[in-house]
């Protein structure tokens, strides 16, 4: 098993990616006509990005004994899609930035984020859509549900943004939604586009499926003790924006009475400055960090984390492929994305 | 040829929006959850519409030679897509009013506006692709040229309210992308589930989108020159919004010098004047139709549509389907549509 080592695992993403970037590199809309709807569309994938999914969905194609190749326009279909859900989630949620640089809406204005966002995903499908025509209805439900319950979680996490507290099993329906169903869709889509049987892609779903799960949870760990110069966001920027995360619902979970007031008032607090406009003081988020650690939240997300990667091993290792070796590989890569520390 | 008579004609079309509502009844969001994603969904579908789109569909399946009933997943999925680009067009023109009820940005705001528009473009392709999987890439690649169409269409719209004046050229290139192409599509995409031959699918579009154009007309036609009562829109709206439109654009390319400075200048303090949110003076509009009326436009406009009518009749009388009696029923509605006065 020598495509363990980490300098192997490396190498084999790198390929994969570098076939991403050639593929995004092939649309070019710089000089599309009109230039009001493309040249949104062209700054806003210029932005970069980890570029995970595609990356996800050509080696599960290969996994399976495809060509990474033939599940190109599949994977590029999985990133404009991905694309149009953060541009208009932008506007959702009107944030000025992404990646640190201005938002489309804040940049070409909301009509053009909007009708942009919508070709995005029109532009998705185009590209799904290019397969053997066996393929397609099933890739197509696939997609078409996926593409549904990113809407579906969109919309529970801009519920949850009005309720007072949110319980661990509804959120991570949200974030299941919101978030993981489309990490699962792009190792499933990979592996349909390599000729994989229905219950080895529907596998390769469950670990999408539960490493954006996870992944979401260090996430969202990484928000309070990340190290700020590695991990690039402010720190503790969801409780200063008083959002549910999973570091917040976990602490409610397993908080005594006495350490539930405590955060609800300070929560309500930092919700009542946020409406004055008035800066959140620091010794406030404190607070809220220091009942964190009281409760023990580390622990809880690490076992969390723990949980996930044993049941992800043993879905990919449970597993034949038809190239067995990639299986190291694979859960390596789950490993990296959930324990990273950036 | 009986069927030329306009009791069949309404009959076969009721026939075809029967089946349309049935289709339609069986969306039903009203449960669906979240509600936030699916009531204005639910709301705006239910707000009613010629249901145009599907109808055409539906018949130009049976003129190839197929079963109606089988193109029902695509007459609904061009219903929901015309829907969709009608949701987040209202957003982008700041439209109180959708077939005088609220538009969903201001019944629901802008968020389940934006989203529930994404939704409805995901449930379009999740009809669309019900069809037999040697048809899709065809069904698809059509269906997903139009929707980047329209978007372009939209686009070149709002780049249009910006300008001092619009060619007749270009301006029909715009209606052509934002309107004309998904009435075409819905021919041809009817016709294509039929069994039509890709020549005879392609014919069907040319009649859809030269009736599409034509159609337009007239809208802009009724627009000044309409029956208040019979018309349902106040009278020279888009001269009160200073929006461009077939007549404009029809007079402007037919002026001389004089007329041309004197519907710059009137256009231009209609502009300011909607600007300081003053009440357009009744007799600016007056002074502009003068003009219009001067240059001959009712004229310009009936020959406009006259031709495009014979372009229409030499398309449909030069082709053979299986069901050649629809040729009348098919002429026959094109023509109620294009000189429909309401």
């Amino acid at each position: 098993m020598s495509h363990t080592n980490k300098q192997a695992i490396t190498l084999d993403l790198d390929r994969f990616r570098s076939l991403v970037d050639y593929g995004l590199k092939e649309l070019d809309w710089s000089v599309a006509q009109p230039t009001g709807l493309y040249a949104p569309m062209d700054y806003f994938m210029g932005l970069g990005g980890k570029r995970l999914r595609p990356a996800l969905c050509l080696m599960a194609c290969e996994m399976a004994g495809g060509v990474a190749q033939s599940a190109l326009p599949q994977a590029l279909a999985l990133e404009l899609f991905h694309n149009f859900t953060l541009l208009h989630d932008d506007i959702m949620d009107e944030s000025p930035l992404r990646r640190n640089q201005s938002t489309v809406h804040l940049r070409y204005g909301l009509n053009a984020a909007i009708l942009s966002g919508d070709a995005l995903l029109i532009e998705a499908y185009s590209r799904m859509v290019q397969a053997k025509p066996e393929l397609l209805p099933d890739l197509l439900n696939e997609f078409n549900r996926v593409a549904l319950q990113v809407c579906q979680g969109q919309q529970l996490d801009m519920d949850f943004q009005g309720r007072e507290e949110v319980g661990l099993s509804e959120y991570s329906e949200m974030i299941g939604l919101k978030t993981a169903v489309l990490l699962g869709s792009s190792l499933k889509i990979g592996s349909m586009m390599g000729g994989a049987s229905a219950v080895d892609s529907q596998a390769m779903f469950k670990v999408g499926y539960l490493t954006g799960l996870a992944f979401q949870v260090q996430d969202d760990w990484l928000d309070v003790y990340g190290d700020p110069g590695r991990f690039g966001k402010q720190i503790a920027g969801d409780i200063k924006a008083c959002k549910f995360n999973f570091l917040r619902v976990l602490a409610w979970e397993h908080s005594n009475s006495v350490q539930k007031q405590l955060l609800s008032q300070r929560f309500s607090e930092i919700k009542r400055l946020d409406g004055t406009g008035l800066e959140i003081n620091h010794e406030l988020v404190k607070s809220i960090v220091m009942v964190y650690d009281q409760i023990g939240v580390t622990q809880l997300a690490f076992e969390f984390k723990s949980n996930y990667l044993k049941a992800i091993h043993k879905l990919i290792f449970e597993q034949n492929f038809a190239h067995n070796h990639y299986r190291s590989i694979l859960y390596g890569y789950c490993v990296s994305l959930i324990n990273r520390d950036f």
